[in-house]
């Protein structure tokens, strides 16, 4: 793509009223623009990052069966009631609307209510198990507090994940395999090392559920570390019990603020008894469906990136998230920058071409930093000189004098 | 993808309170669950088809020089009330919702005011013009009647593009090219031929806008077609000034339902000038941006080709749409099913394989009508013996016996 026709313009200053790092990034490149607190739209190359990490979780989530479904905002109470998590007493961050004939409507915080009451049209047998089904959606948590950016929306994109199996076995099974293929996201898109598996509270149904809690000072979590086992607890558990449950000694902790990246649930029957999504097994005996939860924000995930990746100039985004791979920068040298852009682009290469003749090297410089695509490529009339194009890292700063036909190489 | 595989089963009676046929056939065939009246969820083979869309749409916004973007569903009161569009008297299809803080705030049924005041971020100079964004996104209508299924949901996906222009003349060359792409869109979906050009209510800077509307008995709208001119006339402005206009007689005209595939519409200024959305000419004066509005929605037009093409015995897709291309089906010959499917899974053609061991051939020839995948390909022992698969087409009906080197051609 060429920068001249892109439509946003990077920005020296984000809105006064923006107190996160991740959000102030993004404004300021272009990549999304802030509509109230903790609700932001997605521009051209803020969606073409996002659809980056929406690629990447879609894999993994195929990769162990999940079946794309997409379902709705809109909440019918009726299904909530069931499981007592309709009234503002049992659940306080509903977004309610009104129906013109009066109905109250909520706006989908989570799905295990329609999805459970769904299934039961889909699942009636043993031989109808096990069903893995997610979904990249819209959500609403009417949140009083948003000051953190991408990383606490009012309004933000979920993959949720619901598991429908016949017993606790196969469930403890499938939720071993949600265990890897989120390390295996989170690895892919470039946070992995700062990732911990962390034991968090669980339900009536099992006595701990999991977070993946990515260390940031931005996070609103507290945790704390066993850098031993690789593994953390959330604050919210920290009690001798927990820890003689895991083998680990208090002195070996240490204390983190992190991000929650994503969380994982077995939900047992909790949700399918209350809304009669049985079964009937092999002896002809009717049995709730044994449900887990999993879920992961892409939205959240792309902020978390931003502030664990950037640094003063700008953001730094992992190969596998960035928007292009390649930024081809001319200076005075249309001519030649018009051919290699076409040349790259021919090849299928992912090119921003930053074309435009009135900005500055300086400039052009600047906004290469603030969006942060891995390689910047500089055609100038010294590069030229010398038969060579100037190659550099975003994320190490290294550069590097190429040829043409090395650099339509990359990346490598 | 197996059928075996694939959670959702086919019914054979829709909701009994489901009164429109493009619902009561998606449901029975699961591609969509009825949530509420006017809101469906969509299960894998329906997301497939209305994916399938939604790239037909974005290639065609892409290609007259659409930029991608994705905006909110909460709605900031400040901007619409700048506009007249806030309050129940002035729009009376609002669904409203409330911040913690007792701030009313709005769900997007359009996007017009914060697309212009987004706008205002990028756009200052006439070289900063023109600008193309479109957004595929959920929006929400407080219907007090939804009873047409996915033709009139109160929550549904809708592709919505906003054209910034310097001039009328660059307006007006734009919305030219926007028809055209329309045409296209309706055309590679498979209803192009039951799609008129109409003439409709414009506002206050243009006489008319367009719409483009599906002739069909489900339709909610009556529109007037003259065949000659391959034009039609929404009844709601259809008086002899706009005969005169358009050159038409009133006897020629041809009365018929119709349902509302698009809308596009030439705006001015009539929402950059409250929404301060202006920029300088040449001459450095400054000036409002002159905006028009496209809207095309994925859902209803899925909805609509339900209705168009669908027959007695269910869904007939065109192949543009279709969750698949061939439906697979393997009567008590699983080694020669699972070989040939594997055949053409390898070769990328979009195989959906009925592989289930617990259905009747009956079964499985009803669901293969009722999914609508254009062609059925059936291995069994006669056609084995033959040598020989069968080949048919679910639209037409034709049955062909063919070779399996023949078959894997398909479709040509």
């Amino acid at each position: 793509m060429r920068q001249s026709e892109l439509f946003t313009k990077t920005r020296r200053e984000a809105p006064s009223d923006e107190a996160s790092r991740n959000a102030e990034l993004l404004i300021r490149a272009g990549y999304a623009h802030k509509e109230m607190a903790g609700v932001y739209s997605y521009l051209p190359l803020g969606l073409r990052a996002l659809e980056k990490i929406n690629g990447i979780i879609r894999e993994e989530m195929n990769a162990i069966g999940g079946q794309e479904i997409h379902m709705t905002v809109l909440q019918n109470p009726e299904l909530w009631e069931k499981t007592e998590r309709w009234s503002e007493r049992q659940v306080d961050n509903w977004f309610k609307t009104d129906l013109k004939n009066g109905w109250e409507l909520g706006l989908g915080f989570t799905h295990e209510e329609p999805v459970a009451n769904m299934m039961a049209q889909h699942i009636a047998s043993y031989r109808d198990l096990p069903v893995y089904a997610y979904q990249i959606q819209t959500k609403f948590r009417n949140e009083g507090r948003a000051k953190s950016g991408l990383v606490r929306g009012r309004e933000f994109l979920m993959k949720d994940m619901y598991s429908f199996n016949a017993s606790e076995e196969d469930l403890d099974a499938f939720y071993e395999r949600v265990k890897e293929a989120y390390k295996r996201i989170f690895t892919r898109t470039g946070i992995g090392e700062k990732v911990f598996l962390t034991f968090a509270s669980g339900g009536v149904f099992s006595k701990y559920s999991h977070e993946f809690q990515a260390v940031s000072e931005a996070g609103e979590d507290t945790i704390h570390i066993s850098r031993e086992k690789n593994i953390a607890v959330n604050r919210e558990v920290l009690t001798d019990e927990v820890l003689a449950d895991l083998g680990i000694k208090r002195e070996e902790l240490e204390e983190a603020k992190a991000i929650e990246v994503g969380n994982i649930f077995k939900l047992g029957a909790r949700f399918s008894e209350p809304l009669g999504l049985v079964f009937t097994d092999e002896k002809g005996e009717n049995k709730p469906v044994i449900m887990g939860s999993y879920g992961l924000g892409p939205t959240r995930l792309m902020g978390a990136i931003v502030e664990l990746l950037s640094d003063e100039k700008g953001i730094v985004w992992p190969e596998s998230v960035a928007p292009f791979r390649i930024h081809l920068i001319a200076l005075r040298t249309a001519k030649e920058g018009n051919a290699f852009y076409e040349k790259l682009a021919r090849q299928g290469i992912e090119v921003f071409y930053d074309d435009r003749e009135d900005a500055s090297p300086g400039e052009k410089f600047a906004d290469a930093d603030l969006l942060g695509i891995p390689l910047r490529v500089v055609i100038s009339e010294k590069t030229l000189r010398e038969g060579k194009l100037e190659v550099k890292s975003r994320k190490t700063g290294e550069v590097k004098m190429m040829n043409e036909e090395e650099a339509c190489k990359l990346p490598e």
